[in-house]
């Protein structure tokens, strides 16, 4: 491509509305144009990375042998009325009406049609496995569409349906598509990492989430460095920090904690460990026709409520956080200074793990400026029920046993899921077995955000000039930068025989004709990202060099003008073949 | 692809809302999939052909030198309010609410998106000319969708938008993109004609439609076989039939014609050719609190109105038929003998040209079972108003000059279009040009159904068995039918062994590996039309023979073993090479 046949649609500044960096790199770089909240075109320069991550993931999922099909954008209300999701899915399903007042959706995701498909074209065991997938437009009405491409209405999905006969066959299926996602997102050279969504360990696990690592990412992921043990925080197994109770050695006591009501104040008023202090979270269940279920929630001082764990808890699902009036009503007290000891009512008491094995710690006395300290299990206090209900913390150990877990940040860009039958059953998908039998189909699901990978690439490879793209994923792989293509007829030569040598190796090059000023130039490219770099000038010419520099390179070398083209070519090739052979 | 690894749907019977046989075949060959009305799944079989219609014109808009992005399928109220088609556009503009009850469309088109960014991001004239395409999924809400692909609600369309200084400027991307037109229908092998849909001549005219030829067409198109004029019959000029007008040789005289109210019957009973009668159609236009115009439109007994035509005649423009009320108010009688002589009220009369060089012609007398007979301008009746009215037939002579018109039918695939100014000038699509100036943005627009092309090639290439597929877009090139893979050691290795070679050679093969019987390889692949097939089977491997059939062809040939890949991959290679060097 000649860059005066192009559109290049750099912005000194990016909107305001951009709050992120992949945003604003995006819109800066002319790769996107907002049209609407959530929904952006995509420049020529914007595209040309869509349609490499589309056939990069297009690859892997043929080599995989998933089929490509099509399914469409507009999609009937039956069909999610079948499945129960017409009512369950929130306001982000965008719900329509057509012309002769027809109620359908924009499709935010395709289970409900690829499962009419299969329930229709297939109807024997021999037909089976079968794995469709397609790379196509979604929309998902975000109630604050934001971060540009990362959390969009309209974006582009590729999403993976897998019929199996058995949970067998299932598992073989996911384990085909975990495959290839790791092959997709090597091939891209992201860092990036594979996590459960739900108990961790893989293989056993019925979802994984893939994550781009980065800072700004909106998930956080507990791993192990000395294992290939990782989960999202929500799902993380949270082990108790203490193997065994230790004997109670203190004394109950009701003590004064004037002011002191966080647990942070108390460890430092009473000079303890803040790991001695308990953290009380009262919530309530609604019960119908009676009053609500008041619960105590325990944990270490130093730890946090898992939402996600609570919900999971027998009597938690859908519970909220109790009312003043409630809490006054059952402690006898105002938020503050709670405990599980001399309740006015009657409560539940769930205890975290690490907290079932404290012994001599201290919780509030359900009395403003007291606390009440060496409390003990079993001799204070009921035994309580004992659950998983917090957020693993870096150093934790490893739910596997294998070392002790950190923590970073990570943007989702990818999630199998081990559907089982739930859609099957709704819909009736089922086949004929061997015995001539009916059987649902054991259902996958697998999606890519392909346009989100875009932002979750630029989010870990950037610097204060631009993007930094991997060759994988780049607009163009090279871009050829003459300093006087207009006036030189030495450089036009050499920037044209570069252009036509590396076109005819298969690079994607982009010769800069404009006849901009270098400083021009190079901003453009550094800020659209373009890995490799020649630069062509009569100064270099006269000793037979080029100047080359590597996107991500801090410095430019020289390299003589016959070798040049090939040191580019291998360059590409080499960083183009990573994750290709796996 | 081996088979076994694939989806083949095909069915027995098309679903009874398949009207026409491209509609049929797709369903039938497991192509496509009904949803909702208009809305369709491609199943693998059918993508393959979608992906092949895209990558073609891909190639060729690149060619051109369109760059590609791709715009919203959701876009906003404000951009269709700005160019007004928010209100003039019908019920197919399928508007919608998002969640915050903000107004919305499914875009049918994308001309309000491209010129939003077209004038945000073009300042000056040095940014022209450019053209922006983009192979996307468009919605529009049909109010009877039918013929599948053909006339659907959802489907794919590549639109492309020109943008330029000046109309010299237009006229150059016009040209560039008609050129690619002709070379994307030729590539893909399709018997197609490019007409223009106004004037006829190609180069002044602002619009020409690409017609694939199928008997099964909507359009009818005039062409004169001996030049390139083509035209629809909707826009086509209808020169008059006599050069000039022959002197009056009979006296005007009222005539018995005693229930022959139609030109045919009077034409027999007065034994006089249908050429000498003359046809009265009865129009009215509305006037503002007074009463409607009556129009009185002449032409020749055997010919036709052109509703096209007669609306640009000034006054006409929105016309509609005369009430019978109107028609004995006007004219003293009711519709059957009426004619512009004797009328009861003042009318408008236009003649069509042929009849305007008419002499001793035929009109009703408006007076029941009576006509007038010998009539002539001038003398009988003032001089008309002459207008071209009518539509062509075959025979008609072409208004290049050049020969005699013929007239066949076509389904229309592509449109290019000169915008000029209507959206430039509505949304404030402007640039700087040399002098400094502002001026708005030349336009033209340009679309290809790329979906529709599929039924289209099917219209025109099937017959009992199936479709008979071109190479180009065939989903498959060449299919191996195997005698016995299961079986026979020798007809396995040998299948094999020409699948390597053909997937060596870049030929899309499939290998039929399912073990089914012969008849049902055969019949699946006639109808989903893949254009070679080679048989292996262990009598004529004995012989060292294949058979191989080209769809097209009645009878199988054999080659020899040696031979046949190489013969093959010859034929398929001719096939893709047509057009591609123009």
């Amino acid at each position: 491509m000649k860059a005066s046949r192009f559109f290049i649609g750099t912005l000194k500044e990016a909107p305001t509305d951009a709050e992120i960096v992949s945003h604003q790199l995006m819109m800066r770089a002319g790769m996107i144009r907002r049209v609407a909240g959530g929904i952006y075109s995509y420049l020529p320069i914007g595209l040309r990375s869509i349609r490499k991550v589309e056939a990069i993931v297009r690859e892997e999922m043929n080599r995989a042998g998933a089929l490509e099909l099509l399914m469409p954008a507009v999609q009937p209300a039956e069909l999610w009325q079948e499945s129960a999701r017409w009512e369950q899915y929130g306001p982000e399903l965008l719900r329509i009406k057509d012309r002769h007042d027809r109620d359908f959706v924009i499709g935010p995701t395709h289970e409900e049609v690829v499962t009419d498909i299969a329930r229709r074209e297939i109807k024997s065991y021999r037909q089976l496995p079968v794995n469709f997938y397609q790379i196509q437009t979604k929309f998902r009405d975000e109630i604050r569409p934001r971060f540009g491409v990362m959390r969009g209405r309209e974006f582009i999905m590729k999403d993976a349906y897998s019929f199996d006969r058995d949970q067998a066959g299932l598992a073989e299926s996911y384990k085909k598509m975990f495959d290839a996602y790791v092959r997709v997102f090597t091939r891209i050279g992201l860092e990036f990492r594979a996590v459960a969504a739900d108990n961790g360990s893989i293989g056993g696990s019925g979802s994984h989430e893939f994550h781009v690592i980065a800072d700004t990412g909106e998930d956080a992921i507990a791993y192990c460095p000395t294992s290939d043990y990782a989960a999202n925080v929500e799902a993380a197994d949270a082990l108790p920090l203490n193997a065994t109770r230790p004997a109670p050695a203190e004394e109950m006591k009701k003590t004064a904690t004037p002011g002191k009501a966080k647990c942070e104040a108390v460890a430092e008023l009473l000079d303890i460990p803040l790991q001695r202090t308990i953290k009380s979270i009262i919530l309530a269940t609604e019960n119908e026709g009676a009053e609500p279920t008041i619960w105590l929630l325990m944990l270490r001082g130093d730890h946090s409520l898992n939402d996600i764990k609570a919900n999971k808890q027998p009597g938690l699902a859908g519970y909220r956080f109790a009312t003043e009036a409630e809490i006054i009503d059952t402690f006898g007290t105002p938020p503050g200074y709670l405990g599980p000891i001399n309740t006015k009512k009657p409560i539940k008491v769930i205890a975290d793990r690490t907290v079932a094995n404290m012994s001599d710690f201290v919780v509030g006395a359900n009395e403003v400026d007291y606390h009440i300290t060496g409390v003990n299990w079993g001799r204070d206090l009921p035994e309580p029920v004992v659950a998983d209900i917090r957020n693993v913390l870096a150093g934790d150990p490893s739910p596997d046993g294998k070392g002790t877990l950190e923590i970073c940040r990570g943007i989702e860009v990818g999630h199998v899921f081990q559907l089982g039958t739930k859609y099957s059953d709704a819909m009736g998908a089922s086949f004929l077995d061997e015995n001539g039998k009916p059987a649902p189909m054991q259902m996958g699901c697998y999606g890519i955000g392909i346009t989100r990978i875009l932002g979750a690439a630029i989010e870990q490879n950037f610097d204060a000039k631009g993007i930094i793209w991997p060759e994988s994923i780049a607009p163009f792989e090279v871009v050829l930068c003459p300093m006087g293509y207009d006036r030189s007829d030495a450089v036009r030569e050499q920037a044209d025989k570069l252009y036509a040598t590396l076109q005819a190796a298969g690079i994607d090059v982009i010769l800069d004709d404009r006849g901009e000023r270098p400083g021009v130039m190079f901003a453009d490219w550094e800020l659209i990202g373009v890995p490799h770099r020649l630069v062509i000038g009569d100064r270099g010419l006269k000793e037979s060099k080029l100047e080359y520099q590597a996107r991500r390179d801090a410095e430019a070398s020289l390299l003589p003008l016959d070798d040049a083209a090939n040191v580019v070519i291998e360059k590409v090739r080499a960083a183009l073949a990573r994750g290709v052979s796996q």
